[in-house]
């Protein structure tokens, strides 16, 4: 984990597929929300999908909203990113992800999720998961957006 | 240059060395309040010395200030961040500092900065010296932080 | 999969965790042998554990061993590291050795190696495990170091 | 500086553009000629220009090629690498390059040879200059291939 000082708004990193469904897409979307409706960033890798989703629902309720980009434009950035971070790193960026992060949450995903699952745990960046991956103990369950974002806030610390 | 989609805040990146006399903080300073006095986004690397003088320049008007870090932990920003991004890439951080930037600001500076004036010309960022290396005419010079900053805003578009 | 031109040797990536016991650290070490005496370039992670144990392996056959490392020295590699590559970029180093190889072979493993595993996946570098992480049927599994090297070469093609 | 164990073959990086004239081709083929009959390893950046005529000469020689590449696809090396490293981290692989190696020679070169001389400066790897940037007093400058070759390996020590 990861903490940083006292007083710095928490960061939480919203993972997932670059492609998802309405319903998926809905749930990242509130994760997002609640994420902002709690004053915390949201960080994510700035594409679309899951990204995008979860960037609309925090920029919905007036949050901050970080795209850490794996190409060399701010323009890949989805629309609702207030903030690109332009790393031309390719998929390492990924690291720089979850690196910055207080608390991860992933929502579904491929292996681009698996490696930041795999980061995290790595990292000891506590990892939440939603319909994800089931590689580690580590990764605490949630069952509902709202959920997922208390826990991560509450693992943040 | 790297624009990014048109309603973007602007970000500028300031480089120099983490360790600076009380002079050149001063100028550090009056930079980052500058950039925050135009709605700007603060880019640094999110040390001490010319990083630190910079955001504190920034936070003090009121500014987002961002510090892309070389180590790994987000407790070795500076008391003046925000949002640290926490990349453990060491020097290469450096790339990502200026790949997310719409224009650097380099004060002064030694070989960390030199990276930094290097990487920003190779990828066709704008680049304004305050004193800094000249080791290229696209490279403009700026005499005032005000100057500076308002060279860089032109650019940035 | 990313094989390059005809002519050059295969490369071929050993992961696994930076301490192990001496029954994995035999298999690891016949890994190696068998590498080199298929004429392929071993690639590791160039530390301790299964990486010293498979270059030792590789070694001893009289093969080119190299240890991409994720610190600032080469003074970090392990004994039998033909040619350090010095990334200073941590645990993104990991990203490095997989887009290198032409296929990975993972053996056993803790989250560093499920970093690897889910990399291979995601640029689709063959990946054939030997008591390893079981997270996709994509991995080829293979009952021995030699089996395991041999599936390698094949699908390194 | 970097220098790992003792008993390692020295790695001698030759930066420069990647694309040049005769001229210049001909001493970079020279640098990488005399590399390779100390016994040393070439590493480059792995693609045309300065790094392809390095690679030919040393290749010609009988020596190891390192080419440590920007992109993803290791079919981007010049057909004079043994050994490609792919990266992915566009010019981020600069610093990955300087720092693998005990001494950088630096031919002519714009602002891509600029950031590995200045990741050479800052990270204590000693540089030796034929007809490249003079932005510091520690590039030691060097008149001919074989004396840059000489003053490489006398300072990677």
């Amino acid at each position: 984990m990861n903490p940083g000082r006292p007083g710095l708004r928490p960061r939480i990193a919203v993972c997932g597929p670059s492609e998802c469904g309405p319903e998926t897409a809905r749930i990242a979307e509130e994760v997002g929300r609640e994420i902002a409706r709690h004053g915390a960033i949201l960080l994510c890798g700035g594409l679309g999908g899951i990204m995008e989703a979860a960037a609309r629902g925090a920029r919905a309720e007036g949050g901050l909203t970080v795209g850490i980009l794996p190409g060399s434009s701010a323009a890949d950035a989805n629309p609702f990113i207030d903030l690109p971070i332009v790393t031309g790193l390719s998929h390492a960026r990924n690291l720089v992800l979850v690196r910055s992060a207080d608390a991860v949450i992933a929502v579904e995903g491929g292996y681009g999720t698996l490696i930041e699952v795999a980061s995290a745990l790595k990292m000891e960046v506590p990892v939440i998961g939603l319909r994800t991956w089931e590689v580690s103990p580590l990764i605490v369950r949630a069952a509902t957006p709202a959920e997922a974002v208390k826990l991560a806030l509450e693992r943040a610390r």
